[in-house]
């Protein structure tokens, strides 16, 4: 690809993320939508104006493993254990049934194949914390005791969603769905959660230390950014998808994150923020790009519109999508109006998801349609419950005060 | 390529940068010159490790983009008028002898073509001003009255040279050397020059009222990329280099540009430092990939250095790139420690050389030995001057201030 073509096309994809992004935000929408959006209208499916070349994927790829990164960084374990039960019981609830839900749909009623199924039960899981945490916010509700329940709930679930995701990745595209392969997985991926982060951890210091005496400007972003292609080249390397290897490293650096035998090292309140400070500016060039290459892969011409399928699928999906969140905060100890809270805020798949679907059609094994299915599911669910929440609050929100 | 496999050429190259360039400033050279080495060390010279796929390519072109944005964004126009004719004396003959030896040495000596040779001359004639300033201010002799001559000088000489690239630039890739042609670039880069810092501005406007409503984080780094690749796309659609874009955006939005005929826009200290601070991860970042890249494009292993044209070839060149800096200082009326020190402080070639070459190589002017030949008088003269400078400082300072 000439040079000039490269530029032109990333600066298309750039302005149509942050235009349709912005036109979201305005009608209380999540921004993601907005750059789903622009992909769609950018490609195939209506202008095609933008070709996902070899660089704009790679360019998406560095996008997706920087916005696992930035979820790492922002997880707090802590939350966990202070929300404790609850968060686990809508976490665990709110990943087994969608999945357990999804699989027996694809499979029984749609007769899809045993991998197909799981990978759109795995689609299903994974609930977006960074539009729940956007959404509680805008309401200022996230120190409200629902939203601490949904914030802990949000953080497992995705690490259970990514352990999921590196087991199917290992499913196919290597040995095939067996015990023992999911046993080598699940203990290299064991290995992995306990290793890398102690490991980058000691990167960290290092990386501090010459911070203080080093005269050549960048050292944080240039040794971060490789940190994080480090462990996602490790990750890959050891079975697990590359994002893994990016969560894992942000995990290690969020300034609430503590190892409880190392405490030599622990974390340095204004070294993290520093972090944070100098790679927000590159995570947020990179990972719209991720969300216009995923609308730029869809091709909705493609679909066959008039045959039911597409309806008929995406439909049951989304209530399977809804309902399999909403039945483990019934299952608390809490107020009506606080599990309805609670469940709406697990809907919104987002990023997670759509890094899900992606996977499945980069390895073959979403056709087209089914890709499409997850992506309008996604989508679907992403778009609906902000505003249910917001209205929710608005009707019923005196009742969780009292 | 494969994903995994691109992050890790992306991270070796980040890492090897990083590693070189620390070395070279523990021995006082600049960071560009292990940057340059880096490359070198893991191409086709040395280790062959990584490979200049089409990516890295496109990436290193993003890094040249921003780097001359960077310049731009740094370059102060009052400083010229302050130093006025000394710095015009200076950069106007550092510009014009080492094109004209340039030229003259390979076309009548070594028997080149008319465009090759312009391209040889063209690539010795621009300071580096990164370069000179980190010298200078090394010594913290930044603010001296040879200091100010100094950076007036580089700043015009990187217009001169930008300006020339592009004119050489349109005879390699258009319509062949003629009047006709030269005054047609000429033309398009005044207007460019004219017309693209007004719009600039006017765009910077309204980043800045979207920035102060937006509720989408990253509006500044996408922003700003977006109208730098948008400059870089222009000025190629107007047959100039994309890096002039660069420039061109990055002066438009630098703090002490001003523009006399629209006081209305007058610059925001607070708005430009702020586009500064978000820029500077992405832009250090980036650069150093093209710096690599520039060492990885070099095979050293094909030249026949017992042929004596490449020894004889290099070691003219440098003689001229050393003289044709020394001797528009001695025409000042400074006195003979300042003259010293402004002639060797223009030495340095750095960036924009390297662009030169590049080009030159790209565009299949330089062979592979006029190539590396360019590359290590280029080489030779940006490590050389900080060391003799700093010398001379130690030796001679007394009596500059006296």
């Amino acid at each position: 690809m000439e040079t000039h073509q490269f530029f032109l096309s990333l600066l298309i994809i750039l302005l149509a993320a942050r235009l349709f992004a912005e036109i979201a935000t305005r009608f209380e929408l999540p921004a993601v939508i907005g750059e789903l959006l622009a992909g769609i209208v950018l490609g195939p499916s209506l202008l095609n104006l933008v070709e996902p070349t070899e660089t704009i994927r790679l360019l998406a790829e560095i996008g997706i493993i920087l916005l696992l990164f930035e979820v790492g960084l922002g997880t707090d374990i802590k939350q966990l254990v202070r929300t404790g039960g609850s968060s686990v019981v809508v976490a665990v609830s709110g990943f087994l049934l969608p999945l357990v839900l999804g699989y027996t749909l694809a499979f029984y009623l749609f007769d899809q194949s045993l991998l197909i199924s799981l990978f759109i039960g795995g689609t299903l899981t994974a609930t977006s914390i960074g539009i729940t945490v956007r959404v509680l916010a805008d309401m200022k509700r996230q120190h409200s005791a629902e939203g601490q329940v949904v914030l802990g709930a949000a953080v497992l679930d995705d690490v259970l969603g990514v352990v999921l995701l590196a087991l199917l990745y290992e499913f196919s595209t290597g040995g095939g769905i067996s015990v023992l392969n999911a046993g080598k997985v699940l203990l290299f991926i064991a290995a992995f959660f306990v290793l890398a982060p102690i490991a980058a951890r000691f990167i960290s210091v290092l990386i501090k230390r010459f911070d203080s005496v080093s005269e050549v400007p960048g050292l944080l972003p240039t040794s971060i950014v490789s940190l994080v292609l480090f462990f996602a080249w490790l990750a890959y390397e050891m079975g697990a998808p590359e994002l893994l290897g990016g969560f894992a490293a942000g995990l290690a650096l969020s300034r609430r994150f503590f190892l409880p035998f190392a405490i030599s090292l622990h974390s340095d309140e204004g070294f993290s923020h520093r972090i944070e400070e100098q790679m927000k500016p590159i995570v947020h060039l990179f990972t719209p790009i991720f969300f216009v290459y995923v609308g730029l892969s869809l091709n909705l011409r493609d679909i066959d519109w008039g045959s039911g399928f597409i309806w008929l699928f995406s439909l049951s999906l989304m209530a399977i999508a809804i309902l399999g969140k909403m039945v483990g905060p019934f299952m608390l100890r809490q107020k009506s109006a606080a599990r309805w809270v609670i469940g709406l805020a697990m809907i919104p798949r987002g990023e997670v998801g759509l890094i899900f679907a992606e996977l499945g059609r980069v390895s073959g094994i979403f056709n087209n349609e089914i890709y499409a299915s997850m992506v309008i599911v996604i989508a679907m669910t992403t778009l609906f419950p902000p505003l249910a929440i917001k209205w929710f609050y608005r009707r019923f929100g005196a009742l969780l005060d009292s």
